[in-house]
């Protein structure tokens, strides 16, 4: 068989490359008409000015992250066994990490997958393909996932603004079955809305965080503002929070939410309030109304570099109306999504919040997403979850 | 009763103060001779230049950190019901996030209490007073502890370096009791060496990382370097590892590591190795062994801010070293407890040497101290313990 088409990075660029980094940039790429003219996506071989081979990238010509490592072996063919090899080894992953199969079973680049999004609801399965060669890939990658999980509903989710920078449409669209999924967590059965909803329908992201936040609500009261579909609030309610009160502007997520608490037999305890947040836990505040245990987990701030800061006037913001909900010896938690707002930046938005709520404060734990949403040692910025645990006194 | 004695900040030093942060320097502070005089460790009024009162803090005239902040009200007495009150808060919280009485109790500055450290091993405690102002006070928080919690053991463990930044001696008593200690965790019970030892005699930071390497270890070999009393070894051993080697220089340490592994009944599956971990790490490498979960948890690399670049260059060797040792598809934790090295550059170290080991690898967590040992809002750059969960390919 042939091989893949040679490109070369420009003399000088290959050091993020060789230093192990997933990506190579356009600008560090030596273009050709010839390479220009090659269909996004498909499987190339990397080589730097100094004839160092680097294996074999996905290759988009038109974004500005031109390449993607694959694999260090020049010679390998990106074919359905090596999908299958891959999705194999995320499987084999995510086995010994969780006891059920509701989990992100691949997260893209820190998974030798990059671009690729996978979440499993035991028998569901959502794909999201961000970069023109998963989308070129997907009838391989499906296939191979068929193989090994047989699945019932596959549904591609291909809503997510990245697709734009390489060159992708949005689309949902079901590639398998038809049908509703649910996700178990903590014991909890939650219905998930594939082709509707946020995201992937779920954030699995938030799993050993809403199992953290719900160990300290047995007989108190809890709120749970941007709740979405109640997560952290009904785990808390299983938990035996005492009240339990779920805030988001979605109908259909709060919806879902009630749903999900009839299922568990606790709807009783839990009270669903449509409102926007931000404006409704400042009049809460002004009534003089308190829990025990506040959740602030609210959609990112910061889409763009440039909203960065506006985003930590936002988060400061949140905190200080927030921490004012919270009942004296109370917790707060309160998470940032943000991909253009460091750990430590939003650590410091926050700690001003609490401080001009004017309550003493202590940070418990700083928190990210679960091992099911592995980092890429080469990009630590993409650990975009970053979750702050206080006791107010 | 008479008042404390005032102190005030110097013009324009105020800004930090105002913000939260439990710490006057001693050049924000209007030196007179009189404060000079004053003796070490007494509580005093501070205000700003402006007239602002920042209420009662302990305060040094001999330290760089010259007044820790004790209470926003300047009328409040600094007095054995003052110190009940906050270690009742303490407590509180620590028995509403563990379910048994082995954590540590009072985790200085982030639990209002400056300076003062307590772990409670059940019916003991070790007390550790790293201020002046709680020294002095130790008479009346040993009153207040035996109050709430009648412990049968007591040991004043004042052997820590920044006690000389204080003006303090070094010292190792028992104030009340006699006889030694025990924790229990994760099923686990370990003898305790409050009066020898390292420490306060058990590093309760890594408990909640304990279980979560634990959870990864049935039926694997394990490798804990720098085990001290094989805290990490023991909790995978008790998960179900099938083989577990120990490795630390202390041959005390190992004999109590040694002793819980007979007492919990599996010291068949443990193997014990006395030497200097870095080196032997370096032979075990080169002999070509292999295990499927390697840790390494060493003591502070960087003591002082100017063994920063050393302690990371030692960091990223000791991360090319272990994953050296680990077996295909295996798991990698390292960890650091220098305050002098940041959780940025300690990621950035450990990719480093993994890279250098050619192990492509999944970061799968970025974990910290547990929640006993909270951080103050205003010293974030006090959470001094960085770990990293690596799957390696």
């Amino acid at each position: 068989m042939d091989s893949y088409p040679l490109i070369r990075l420009a003399p000088g660029a290959d050091r993020r490359v060789k230093a192990g980094h997933p990506w190579a940039f356009s600008n560090e790429i030596a273009m050709t008409p010839a390479l220009r003219a090659l269909p996004p996506g498909g499987p190339v071989r990397l080589e730097g000015d100094d004839g160092v081979r680097h294996g074999v990238w996905h290759f988009n010509p038109h974004s500005l992250i031109a390449a993607r490592r694959l694999e260090p072996d020049p010679a390998v063919r990106i074919d359905g066994a090596w999908f299958r090899a891959r999705l194999a080894a995320c499987l084999a992953l995510r086995d010994r990490l969780f006891d059920t199969p509701f989990y992100r079973l691949v997260h893209a680049e820190a998974d030798g997958l990059p671009g690729l999004v996978v979440d499993r609801y035991g028998d569901a399965l959502a794909l999201q393909a961000n970069t023109a060669g998963m989308e070129a890939a997907t009838p391989l990658i499906l296939a191979a996932l068929q193989d090994l999980l047989s699945p019932r509903l596959v549904v591609a989710r291909n809503d997510s603004a990245v697709r734009k920078l390489e060159g992708l449409e949005e689309s949902v669209t079901a590639l398998v079955g038809q049908g509703t999924a649910r996700v178990q967590e903590h014991g909890l059965a939650f219905p998930v809305d594939l082709l509707g909803g946020q995201k992937t329908g779920w954030f699995f992201d938030q799993r050993a965080n809403r199992a953290l936040v719900a160990r300290l609500c047995p007989g108190r009261t809890m709120l749970d503002a941007f709740c979405h579909t109640g997560g952290f609030g009904l785990a808390a309610a299983a938990a035996g929070a005492s009240e339990v009160t779920l805030l988001d502007r979605s109908e259909h997520a709060l919806d879902l939410a009630m749903q999900a608490a009839r299922l568990a037999g606790f709807a009783d305890r839990v009270t669903p309030l449509k409102a926007e947040a931000l404006e409704h836990l400042e009049r809460m505040a002004a009534s003089g109304r308190r829990f025990d245990v506040v959740v602030a987990d609210p959609p990112a701030f910061a889409k763009t570099r440039k909203d960065q800061p506006a985003a930590l006037r936002g988060y400061g913001k949140l905190a200080r109306l927030a921490a004012g909900l919270v009942a004296p010896e109370g917790i707060l938690f309160i998470a940032s999504c943000s991909h253009h707002v460091s750990p430590g930046d939003f650590t410091d938005a926050v700690a001003w919040g609490v401080q001009r709520a004017k309550r003493p404060a202590r940070l418990l734990a700083t928190v990210g997403a679960g091992p099911d949403h592995p980092v890429h040692p080469g990009l630590p910025e993409s650990a975009y979850l970053k979750g702050l645990l206080l006791h107010l006194a």
